[in-house]
């Protein structure tokens, strides 16, 4: 499967870079309104000060302190921890917290620490985030898809998984989730299926994943907790990423580990030791520069990125628009036969089309039509979701939304005819 | 093994913590004299400009793509490739290079994916750097100890090993070493010893790899060839580090694979692309920030890092001459029972006791004498290396060193009345 899943990913890199003109839906990749390179100096000089006052040392020495090696876990918890608290309804302390090189290392370690054993694996929605995959696949840690169809619920689905796994004498260990617009079909769970998540797993002693990269970004609809607010039992790893509210290339995430893991505090504590020496071996500790660009953001913005996020916010939401209003518009007349969400934040909607849609379509439609979609097949973790595409509309103009959409239409409508 | 290993190296940390006041041979820290955190807005400046020219982009643009998810392979490929020719004499292009989150993460992805299949081991001259035997251990991946003696020579030592692994049914698909003044013991690899080793590792098909995080950092004596300069077969992945030559908080790295792996161009491009792969899904690319920061630095220093670490290279000689003038001090009427190497470079000097020194003399060194030293056997593959310390003598100022050894030599007299 390793090999499968990787090509699939060079196949679409390989033809984003050989149409460069198509509108590509296919780039997840955040929008650059707020990156401002200028203000790192700004952001490392604020983080630097206010170690120096809360260690009572001389300004120079905070900063050679800063240059140095540091804390395997990090030294910028309790900003993070101030900043969820603020920002995500999230009570958690600076202890719980593993920063990471990046979200992608914490779900790395994550996954390898949580299954140490044969016949241990990890249960995701299917289709899920390709970073998942691809870290089980190279921890050689097996991926079982859970697939909830609209007829279904997620509590005897996951019981009947679970069974499944128990007979071929498999432990799944952890779920991996993102329960706010999820990457890739920017789909939310309802209070119901948080809830009954969280029983089944904590019944079966299965960590949550909980990746929220996109929270931040919901442009109507009710606010729904994070499943980390709603856990009683210490199930829920909350997983934590400046990559899109900040940028990606400070590659600063965090783990959040419970302060009882399955209502024992002493294993809490040892997965957190254990996921902090796992990184030690992987990569000594994260970058303290990017790690005070972080700290004296969130400094300069009194704990909160809410204001800071809000031009990106303004723009997802202008696209989601444009995206919708243009699909109602050229697929409204296929409406019992192509099919979309109605994505309430994040960055990433799920169209349905009547007839498969793979590597030949992704060919044809950038090199006949001018744009590019991601067939959510290349996610999947099994044979299935052929006749979708993941459509990420977080890095265009709404204008090549639009349009985008208008040359989809003419390959859709060819394709039908 | 591995619990074992990561308990003392906790043991040592506990202690460190415990016995604030002490000097400490401990740690292998670099010294912090040019570590200019109010640089690094300048260096990202510098690297900006250097990209928006080489790309015909706009400065503004220049820093959106800065910020946002990057090459996996890195974006100062070209800089690294040009010092690491001017200062360490090796020919490479920035294709061959994989920039890391600092060398721990190259060590980690080389160690996975050379060793793929059951059975295959990785060799590490005993004692070693902890990063590896732990990277090894979270890998799951037996690492074998080579102990070549006085008396032995590496050829017959290696095939010797080889050899009794082949019985077992064992490949070993690695030799991880540090040619340059060796982290712990602080010797160097000479030029039978290089060429010996690169003929086996060639025959066997062996990957060496070649850590030189101190090789900037001679003090006196001849310099030697990298080993990876004398490689004819392409033998060896040569690591490259930031940490010690700019500052460890950039954590920037480098693998440089061969242009050929064991004579085999497809192998070698397999094998690139297989570590990019593996990195992709454990920390998606090197940041943007640090690598620039290593970029711009590069770029003001033209290219070569030379003239930036003599201050500190400085440091070291002196520290090292104090260290062997108080060694000689304590030591010389014991010079039959008590023994040392002169370092001619790096941070690490050997000693060796004729008792032994473990937990229980690290514990009365520093609580009764005010000294703390590693103990050589912590980092030993094996039950050997007893007698022996570690002595790091690159964080501390000339007069702890000499303060330093003279309470150890209080402590080793009346150890010995």
């Amino acid at each position: 499967m390793q090999n499968e899943r990787l090509s699939v990913m060079n196949f679409l890199n390989e033809a984003t870079s050989r149409y460069p003109d198509a509108t590509s839906f296919a780039s997840g990749r955040p929008v650059e309104f707020h990156f401002r390179t200028d203000r790192w100096g700004d952001a490392i000089r604020e983080f630097q000060t206010y170690v120096a006052n809360r260690n009572g040392q001389a300004f120079l020495d905070a900063g050679r302190d800063l240059a140095q090696y540091g804390k395997t876990n990090g030294v910028v918890n309790e900003l993070i921890a101030q900043q969820l608290h603020v920002d995500e309804g999230i009570e958690c302390c600076a202890s719980q917290i593993v920063v990471t090189s990046g979200c992608q290392e914490a779900i790395a370690l994550c996954i390898s620490t949580l299954c140490s054993k044969p016949g241990d694996v990890i249960l995701a929605r299917n289709p899920t985030y390709i970073g998942v995959t691809g870290a089980a696949d190279f921890a050689g840690i097996e991926i079982v898809p859970v697939d909830v169809h609209p007829t279904e619920d997620w509590k005897s689905v996951l019981a009947h998984t679970i069974e499944r796994l128990r007979r071929l004498g498999k432990r799944p260990r952890a779920l991996y989730l993102t329960p706010e617009f999820d990457n890739p079909t920017g789909t939310v769970l309802d209070m119901v299926e948080r809830q009954s998540i969280l029983e089944v797993c904590s019944q079966h002693r299965i960590a949550i994943l909980e990746d929220n990269p996109y929270g931040m970004f919901r442009f109507d609809g009710e606010r729904m907790p994070a499943m980390v607010t709603l856990d009683k039992h210490g199930c829920v790893i909350y997983l934590a990423t400046y990559s899109k509210t900040l940028c990606p290339a400070l590659r600063v995430g965090a783990a959040v580990v419970p302060t009882t893991l399955f209502d024992d505090a002493e294993s809490a504590t040892r997965l957190r030791d254990e996921l902090s020496e796992r990184k030690s071996f992987l990569t000594l500790n994260t970058s303290q520069v990017t790690q005070a660009i972080v700290g004296g953001t969130l400094l300069a913005e009194r704990g909160s990125l809410l204001s800071l996020i809000q031009p990106s916010l303004d723009h997802y939401r202008i696209n989601r628009d444009v995206l919708l209003s243009a699909l109602a518009r050229e697929f409204s007349s296929d409406f019992d036969r192509i099919l979309w969400n109605r994505p309430q934040g994040g960055f990433f909607l799920s169209l349905s089309l009547p007839f498969e849609f793979g590597k030949r379509e992704v060919v044809e439609c950038a090199e006949h039509h001018g744009v590019l979609a991601l067939p959510m097949s290349f996610l999947a973790l099994d044979d299935s979701h052929k006749c979708e595409l993941r459509l990420a509309f977080s890095n265009l103009a709404p204008e090549q939304v639009d349009q985008g959409i208008q040359r989809l239409g003419v390959f859709v409508r060819k394709r039908l005819s």
